[in-house]
């Protein structure tokens, strides 16, 4: 963006005139007259998805019944490759699997089991909280494991030789701020730790080079940027030369190496196979292997360009019109933020509720927190001056004090 | 069924006619010119599902957006109740979750946690071995737990007050042999036992009284007799009263009490939903949730019924025939007899190759199994009658001896 001039609507139009990525908009549904800056949360529906349902559910399924697992059998790894592509990872060390709390349980745990003799999980006070769940379970389960949750900036302080994890998530939930992923990879590193990495809200908008920078493990989910549905299953990175030596902590009887053997004894399977562990959801991973077509022909350097465009408009736009009672949660820099922009204000509850009966969908945090996800793939520059038109009457007018916008609950 | 006289396909189409479940056949899509007796490993598609996951990728995620949640989220319980009537459970304690080994390891791992200074797992060797994995895996988590893996008829002998649960599989997956869950399980309690059940062949098929005979815990997959869909999601029954003290082993952001909260200290939910542990996969649950409606208006006696009588009359036209080469190896007395019939076969893989290339499809399991799953909600007499017809030819013309039906490998 250059700078200079007021953000009107003629100049975002021009910034979609020129937006390489603009034409892959045509591979999503949106509905007509909403902005939809909520795809950090649950990610449009790609055009492609429902037909792939329906063949899924009719001539595989209906038609073809059982026989179907000749090619069912191997989607958890085919959607992994896909994926893979996406966040710098190889062929084969990615997986789709489970949930992603699921799937971090089993990384996590078989992080520590592969660091016998140290006993601390180190994470961070503001991770994702089913991430501390997560690491909770598992320390409870393997015993003597303690999770130590610090505040980010006392990370390195607290790193010593006791930590056999460091587990942390690449772009915090609330406030969108990118942590350096490659160089507290390689603190965890310096002093023999594992770097185990949640890209829930990483995946398909920001880089992650896994392979160069030396992650060791990593989950996500595919629901957010990947447009993989409500719910849809989540992927698990394993590094390759980690294959050999890490075990799935929750084995079962499709991660087995023979698993039409029906053994009594688990044997598993060779590479990134042991980490499955029973039928994987034909359903959520056909829509996700659908849904991932949207990125075809893209590179993620493109794709970070054009949401770094977004928010960095939306930045511009809302400084120049100074709109009283809004504070920007989100760090300034766009090298160090991911794919939303977070906005405290008081009344952040009623201010997103306004903003969505204006077709404006964003969602809200507690306590104060107005996030805006801004799905790279989709979203244009002129839904940013809209969202930014709409923020400006709903705190302008004063309209979030409407009765109808106070606090209910917060479902999404 | 009358005795006497020859089964030919007059007769059975008179048991089809006054079949009271035979209109339910119309409720599922089934491919021409195919005898579909694999129901046992993935149920057929119900009529309604294609349209129903249309309506949820376009109308609820496509349109309705993240909104959509409000409606999604409780889901896992009101499919869970939908279910709970088919094995004699109450609502609020049946739940759909992850898959059948992850929920098996919720399920088992409470158990024991429930039963402090017992250190055993006692299971059967015939039990599926993805359940035997799971119990390794809860055992190797837990630390000082035992699985004994005995004989089914050492279990009686082996029960005692070491044994924190008993975790045994209702109908084994190889001979459709019926476990007396009734007896089973009184003989769990009396040792102070929690009795465990995989239910994966045993619901929509068999009779399961959850409530009345006392089962502690149960899970089961949705994608045999409840024809959920490939890769369907798995259900977990927790009896009510254990519901306040039995802890999920693998907590996760949606069993959360207050899940919005985003609190980094697990609080669980009451009741069953805090065996949820992350989000909720809303197409294979959707699906799912219309694939019960098949169900509606049935009762379980009546489908028993129509169970037996489908196995009854295959092994009266097999007993009629006296084909060579085959031998029982599945119970003769319906009462100790899940859906499905297993004969052995020394080219049991060649007999099921040929018979899949005549229409009949059977699976088959090593060394020597035959498999046959007669789904009541679809299967006809008739269908029986053609079996046994295409079963006499490939047996007595030996064209399963045919190069075509050799081992290759099995992969259903």
């Amino acid at each position: 963006m250059t700078p200079g001039g007021v953000w009107d609507r003629a100049r975002c139009e021009a910034l979609d005139r020129d937006d390489p990525v603009a034409h892959v908009r045509e591979r999503f549904v949106l509905p007509e007259g909403i902005v939809y800056l909520d795809g950090n949360s649950l990610g449009a529906l790609p055009r492609s998805v429902p037909a792939r349902l329906d063949e899924v559910a009719t001539k595989e399924w209906g038609a073809g019944l059982v026989g179907s697992w000749e090619q069912w059998m191997s989607l958890p790894e085919q959607v992994g490759d896909k994926i893979a592509r996406l966040i710098g990872a190889g062929k084969g060390e990615v997986v789709v699997i489970d949930s992603t709390t699921i799937a971090l349980v089993k990384v996590l745990a078989a992080a520590v089991r592969a660091r016998p003799g140290r006993h601390v999980v180190l994470t961070s006070v503001t991770n994702f909280p089913s991430d501390l769940y997560a690491a909770t379970g598992v320390a409870r389960l393997l015993g003597d494991v303690e999770v130590r949750t610090v505040e980010p900036a006392d990370i390195d302080k607290v790193l010593d030789e006791t930590v056999a994890a460091l587990l942390l998530t690449h772009v915090d939930f609330r406030t969108g701020e990118l942590f350096d992923l490659a160089r507290l990879t390689a603190a965890a590193h310096s002093v023999g730790a594992l770097a185990v990495w949640d890209l829930c809200h990483s995946a398909g908008a920001v880089i992650v080079d896994c392979e160069r920078t030396g992650v060791d493990l990593a989950v996500g989910c595919s629901y957010k940027y990947l447009n993989g549905g409500p719910g849809a299953p989540a992927f698990a990175y394993v590094r390759r030369h980690l294959q050999a030596t890490l075990e799935n902590p929750l084995p079962g009887w499709l991660g087995h190496a023979a698993p039409f053997d029906f053994d009594a004894t688990y044997s598993a399977a060779t590479g990134i196979r042991g980490f499955v562990t029973s039928t994987p959801a034909i359903l959520g991973l056909s829509a996700l292997d659908s849904a991932l077509d949207a990125f075809d022909g893209l590179t993620m350097e493109e794709i970070r360009q054009k949401s770094v465009s977004l928010t960095e408009l939306f930045l511009a736009s809302l400084e120049e019109r100074q709109l009283p009672g809004l504070q920007l949660a989100s760090p300034r820099q766009p090298a160090q933020r991911g794919s939303q922009v977070a906005l405290r204000h008081s009344d952040g509850y009623a201010v997103v509720q306004a903003l969505i009966s204006r077709g404006v969908v964003a969602d809200f945090r507690a306590p104060d927190l107005c996030r805006f996800g801004f799905s790279p793939l989709y979203v244009r520059h002129v839904d940013v001056f809209e969202a930014v038109e709409q923020l400006e009457t709903v705190i302008g007018t004063k309209e979030y004090t409407d009765d109808r916008f106070s606090r209910r609950r917060a479902v999404t």
